[in-house]
């Protein structure tokens, strides 16, 4: 009924889809590890969450941040704040004509720096790694802004 | 001067986009909801924002947190966390060349299933509504990665 | 190798796109400036972060919050809310055959208001400048999403 569009015949825009999709799912695993640790650490953030703990006054101790709590959710917030833009300015890079090795360069670097980044920032690792780590996927989105908007500009 | 590209005739693509534009929708109704209960509650986060109340010395008590206020916040920042990963994945998932039914059934279900988890954090209504909400749209933004990841994988 | 797509051809999808890039590269200045005030005003999230400021007993009393750097993420967290509706939204809006000079004209209201908002935001100017700037911005996306599932909706 519906068939492969023109785009899946663009090598650089189905490498464009394919690693968002990577880091999306790697980005949907900060959700599944917050989960584990607002249950490890009994900390919550809403009442109707702790009726299973017993009643609300001898729960209520439970609704509380904690530190490693915050620290995923962090994590989780950094990750939102760089990838949109690499999905963003990727959709322009990857119908800019970018040479295809080239491109799975600027992927392939962007989703192994976010990989690294999480990995720092819970573990944690000592800085610069975590602030490193951001950096290199900073610059690569930089460098697909850069690629894009001279290409293809049109304002 | 501009015309409908091919990709409007891609069913699953229009599919898809009518969806998020949708589900897009709902999340700017957070910004609104906030933005009600910033007024009813008087509870605000600017010393600029709360000048047309009184003078800055009778009026800084509305510099405050409110738990309504930051319930609806909590609520929107899980629609991005979610709803990103659906844009993003459902990209790659539409453009895979999905049964048109099949694309259907999970853009669907992922909407209502958002739908229902505003409903279930903003009333509130007792767990596990919400977090099973969460995780219907979780598993449907999943089982669209494993489809695109499957049938279009480029590394 | 790879070769620009039809989609390249269409205008208002390359308007879109670049566009698209702009908006967000003004938002990952957003992250350039919380750095800045974190390393300004010594406030920082991570106790790793602080290691270079001393040992952890003298360097705590900087994992802090401080008004500037909340600012500036609040306002970070604001645009995310705000372009990510535009670039899903706005995904559907060009792909539904716009008039090119329409199209552009949503898409420089809504990066000028973002540019605004964020300077309102920072300086910031007194209210109702942020206020408004916000809601051209929310406007511009409902105008795009009317016109975007009015034209090619597809439930």
């Amino acid at each position: 009924m519906s068939k492969i569009t023109q785009l899946m015949k663009n090598e650089a825009f189905l490498a464009y889809s394919t690693y968002t999709a990577i880091v999306l799912l790697k980005m949907m695993l900060m959700s599944l590890i917050t989960i584990y640790f607002r249950l490890a650490r009994k900390a919550f953030s809403n009442p109707e969450d702790i009726t299973a703990l017993g009643n609300y006054e001898t729960a209520k101790k439970y609704l509380r941040t904690d530190p490693d709590v915050e620290r995923v959710r962090r994590c989780h917030l950094n990750d939102l704040e760089n990838i949109v833009p690499f999905i963003g300015i990727g959709l322009l890079y990857a119908l800019s004509g970018p040479d295809l090795s080239t491109a799975l360069l600027h992927f392939r670097i962007f989703v192994m720096a976010r990989l690294f980044h999480t990995i720092a920032y819970v573990t944690p690792l000592p800085q610069p790694s975590r602030g490193l780590s951001w950096l290199v996927g900073f610059v690569v989105t930089i460098s697909m802004a850069c690629r894009g908007l001279t290409t293809g500009l049109y304002l």
